[in-house]
């Protein structure tokens, strides 16, 4: 097990040795989807992330916990407390109950992330199904003091909660710009204060999403939800919460002062922001057109996408860059992405196919070493790939005789790129995903009528092959070992 | 729409015309499964049976709301209110939280739900989710008399709910037979009487799925979630609860005195059961070593199955029998139905070639007639497929020349098939879920290869495609129209 792991915490903002609270174990919290539309970039992003943290951690040694939430109530069309449920005001445009609106994106979610080979959480816990836990920590909140009622909504005091913990650490913000930044709009009125946040909100006579509790029918505040969910399958305090730094202000800051004002103690240990995705330079927006979905992606069924893109592709782009830094989405990247991504894959197949020498050229050792540490520091992926990219071009260069490994060599490599690539940047082959097994001893029937065909220097039916395949979207490669082909 | 669908109702015995309440929409309820283990037969025919009840209401012009609920708590070992939550326990012996148990088998029983092609119902609604619609119908019971409480555990009284109802009118038992086959068991002691039902569970020290209630912490019984989620999202009364046949004696006989001695109405106006499967003639048991999973069937993976059977072929399987008829699963049942599956499916691959005549010989009007007389008479789907094969017939005999159909004639009969073949009765064809587009273009290559091959006498290159392609399962088959390939 690798204890040399750093992390960097938004809370500290450095980068700190990863120490779990319980020896071998990890509790990590993921902020999930609100399910009221298809899954777009910014739902791809985290979950790629975190599931390259999922992934490394297990790899590591550790048993862990990864619970991902599913907002499927609550979440109101603004953070100020106000406006429609999301969910609810999808349902009314589209004639559905809630629940259906759900059901459909949670689906689709579901689909997507499997597409992009997200391994699923161990626990995915949704709003709806941990009311009463959410009642429960409101129930404590106002009981220790450090929330009041008014009309049937409850909000959390955060000057009041300023007074004993503080509020605002983990996004640098202290009170006075908080409350500058925050507007004062009609109907706050029964705030105490313009920075108080709702934990539980009274439900208006038109509301459908509602359930009976103490301060009458109502629903639970967009914040608590994570606050409870996250007690009941990890303990007061666990070890890592991540999510979008979209969420860094109001939501886990809300998450904190919740956890304090019930249990007395901070959430998390250590908190992972991943960074923001833009599409040709500006930020993703329904109104400025360049807000694409996953599916629309896979594709290709967008005006502003030239063609489809794998969700390999997607994968790989998102991982070249380091999660904490941002990411702009293009079609120039995304082609360059691809081509870096078949070269990776490539090697990995010519890996399997080159035989070991007496003596190596290569320390593959120290590409082992480099690999790890690219990994503990901070989950560095984009070190991590310009490392096997420096393995692809030694497989390369041994395949055309210009290298050599030894037999035991060789093995580590092939170790060491099946445990970096396929099983923790979790990528998986275009050939295993957009062609089957029947399509491959297909294939090998073709590439042995081709070879047969130029042995008894029937040219025509050998080009036929080649002009077909073209037309199909596959390339014969014709190398010393043999023929082999790929999709383009 | 079609308004002569006639459904068997348990509750009456007979087969009733059926009238939605809400004129050209269905409420439908079917039980789902306890997600504690992978999915198997038991889960398959439910799924396939109400499936395609769910399509034949929507292509008869419904809009249905589809529920079907996922158990993820309160379900005991044993009908006796005794004993340990299955989810509970299972968590127990592999050292998991409940949760991930209910994520584990949920994923697994969504995956099987779709490799046989049975489409996500509109909502899915899970115990955990409603555990406060729960405890507000069991207030509602003790409320109206119905309902006693004993040391934090509630009990419908079943003798007081006889004397205004009408218990077992759904399982044709009265209150005496149900006595008598009722054992008494220590512990059952704080019941009034045996027949007494718990509706809110009293949580040991050491359970951990438990909530709190009026009534101290504890869990639901097992039967009040249907009650409360088709309530919540389908009405107090709603059209079709649907489920295995062995439901009804206890679980839907207690839905039933639970709606009305909550709402004072029954939940539902037609009761509809899917009648059992055995294996080899026996019941599926784990101690009988005839429990077969769905993953093992579609690999092959178990003692009992001579190979794997494509998830198409157990989907054939379970419609080639009416649902209220008991089936039988053994290998040459099922290999016969393959068979049959892929005579139908080949049959409609050919009909997209046959070309149509100035005349026909055959009343293609009638079979359509005939097509939807067999599904408004119950949902009789093997009728169903005896009607398409005649079709089937139909289709040969016009490609062998023996009949013939003109233009419209062929196009209505294509109409035929896509909409009962694929709409109504779900099936993809092998080819569409074993291979890909690309094997598709591939093997055209290959097919015209083999015919060039042909033309220049060169039969060493055709025998080798065909060889080759008969070690991977694929057939060629030579007609006047040209040449086509199946997967064997």
């Amino acid at each position: 097990m690798s204890k040399e792991i750093q992390i960097y915490n938004t809370l500290t903002r450095q980068k700190e040795v990863f120490n779990p609270i319980l020896e071998n174990h990890v509790g990590m919290y993921v902020c999930g989807p609100t399910v009221y539309g298809d899954p777009h970039l910014g739902h791809a992003r985290p979950g790629i992330t975190f599931d390259v943290v999922f992934r490394y951690l297990k790899h590591s040694g550790y048993k862990v916990r990864y619970v991902r939430n599913i907002t499927d109530a609550g979440h109101l069309e603004n953070d100020a407390d106000e406006g429609e449920q999301v969910i609810v005001k999808k349902a009314r445009l589209e004639q559905l109950e809630p629940m259906e609106i759900v059901q459909l994106y949670t689906l689709s979610y579901h689909k997507a992330m499997a597409d992009l080979n997200c391994l699923p959480p161990s626990i995915e816990p949704t709003v709806t199904g941990h009311i009463i836990e959410q009642i429960e920590m409101v129930k404590q909140i106002l009981k220790n003091g450090f929330a009041y009622q008014v009309n049937g909504t409850v909000y959390l005091d955060v000057n009041k909660y300023n007074e004993k913990y503080s509020y605002g650490t983990l996004s640098g913000r202290n009170l006075e710009d908080t409350l500058e930044g925050t507007r004062t709009l009609d109907g706050q009125s029964e705030k105490k204060s313009p920075v108080d946040f709702a934990i539980w909100i009274k439900a208006n006579p038109e509301h459908i999403m509602r359930w009976p509790s103490p301060w009458g029918e109502g629903f639970p505040g967009w914040h608590i939800e994570c606050s409870a969910m996250s007690k009941k399958y990890l303990g007061e305090t666990f070890d890592i919460h991540g999510g979008g730094m979209d969420l860094v202000f109001p939501h886990h800051e809300a998450e904190i002062a919740q956890s304090n004002a019930s249990n007395g103690c901070d959430p998390a240990n250590y908190w992972m922001h991943n960074n923001m995705i833009t599409v040709d330079g500006k930020k993703m927006g329904k109104s400025l057109g360049n807000f694409i979905n996953l599916e629309e992606f896979f594709t290709g069924s967008h005006d502003k996408l030239e063609r489809a893109y794998a969700p390999m592709t997607i994968r790989f782009f998102i991982l070249q860059a380091h999660y904490r830094s941002t990411v702009d989405f293009s079609n120039e990247a995304l082609q360059a992405a691809e081509k870096g991504f078949t070269k990776l894959m490539n090697a990995m197949e010519t890996l399997g196919q080159i035989s070991a020498s007496e003596n190596s050229t290569y320390d593959v050792n120290a590409l082992q070493k480099k690999c790890y540490t690219a990994m503990n520091d901070d989950f560095n992926t984009p070190i991590l790939i310009a490392h096997l990219f420096d393995g692809v071009r030694i497989i390369n260069s041994v395949k055309d005789g210009k290298e050599s490994l030894n037999a035991a060599d060789l093995e580590q490599l092939k170790t060491i790129f099946n445990t970096f690539i396929t099983d923790i940047l979790g990528f998986i082959s275009h050939k295993e995903s957009s062609r089957n097994d029947l399509t491959n001893e297909v294939m090998e029937l073709v590439l042995q009528l081709r070879g047969n065909a130029k042995k008894s220097k029937d040219f025509d039916t050998a080009d036929l092959i080649r002009d077909e395949l073209d037309k199909v979207g596959i390339q014969i490669k014709d190398e010393r070992e043999g023929s082999s082909w790929e999709v383009k």
